[in-house]
């Protein structure tokens, strides 16, 4: 039996959501067969609301409404000197709750991956660089996790912006988690804590 | 931070599905934010089209379009006196892909399974025994997966048929999957084989 083509598509289109295979988009495209019809009108909607209103901030490419800056550079009591790059807006979401941190973001929406076809392209890394040239910028802060891809993105990042006179590049130390037990902390962690450590 | 309001309706929407929790509605949301404003509307526009078009078969509760009968309903050709009841549209397909069945279905779109709240009402029995009441059958395959929940419905479904006159109640013997080794087969698997042994 082939399915019906309205129902089709939609396990196609679901299907081409990140993560979610074949079997998954049927079993979605089943459970929402037998939702309320007004439930999953406010789901389409929901998605088309999204990208007729919201966009990427013209200055650091954080999520902003459309057309306009985002909530962090908006705000004219931040620190402009002072600019934090990330992988992703979920990045700014998580320094934002910690309190730790008072200057701009930049968002790179990826890090380098080549082995996934993740290129220095495909990265906002020229959005960058135009704002270090355009605005008075002395610290820039490599907010990336402390993974491969990580790593590989500050080593590349820290090297392109050797050249910019004035500029200090710097990276949050990676070490043991705050309240997790060193004993269930895996080596390389364990090793970068002590490589760091401080006197008292 | 939070996120722009239209940004955050997608988060809490695509977190209703089933099987995706808020981590993954929201790196979905920040995925669909990254496509072509009408990829996102093909999505969008396939879920209107499916809800505003599909609905189940009047008569077996299988997929179909709205208030008609489904394919197999509708085609004259197979046995109406014979009902392979089955847990969901999925195993009318895969059933129907093995082309070993030419009667019609009912489909009760679940299992019981009370600890999860599936009770006898939530399920499409009643249509069932409608069926049972209006149409000449002579015997029902319980067609579901050898499973608890399965197993538990057809013992269900077996005890309340078993007043219906002239009415034969079968279930598809559970052993060896053709082309698996024995070596890996489970042992419920393999004493369910031996039980329904049969002479050459």
């Amino acid at each position: 039996m082939n399915y019906p083509p309205p129902l089709q598509s939609v396990i196609d289109e679901l299907g081409r959501l990140p993560g979610v295979g074949p079997k998954s988009a049927q079993r979605l495209a089943f459970w929402l067969l037998r939702q309320p019809a007004d439930e999953v009108d406010r789901l389409a909607a929901s998605l088309q609301a999204m990208k007729a209103t919201i966009d990427f901030c013209t200055r650091c490419c954080n999520i902003a409404e459309m057309g306009s800056l985002c909530l962090m550079c908006a705000d004219g009591r931040r620190e402009a000197g002072l600019i934090c790059v990330v992988e992703d807006p979920r990045d700014v979401a998580a320094i934002e709750r910690s309190g730790a941190f008072r200057g701009t973001y930049h968002v790179l929406h990826g890090l380098l991956n080549p082995l996934e076809g993740v290129t220095v392209e495909r990265l906002k890394v020229r959005e960058l660089l135009t704002r270090l040239r355009d605005e008075p910028v002395r610290e820039v802060i490599l907010g990336f996790s402390p993974t491969v891809e990580g790593d590989t993105t500050a080593l590349f990042l820290a090297r392109t912006l050797a050249d910019v006179p004035d500029l200090v590049v710097t990276r949050p130390v990676a070490g043991l988690p705050v309240g997790g037990d060193l004993e269930f902390a895996d080596d390389v962690t364990i090793g970068r804590a002590f490589e760091g450590r401080r006197s008292l």
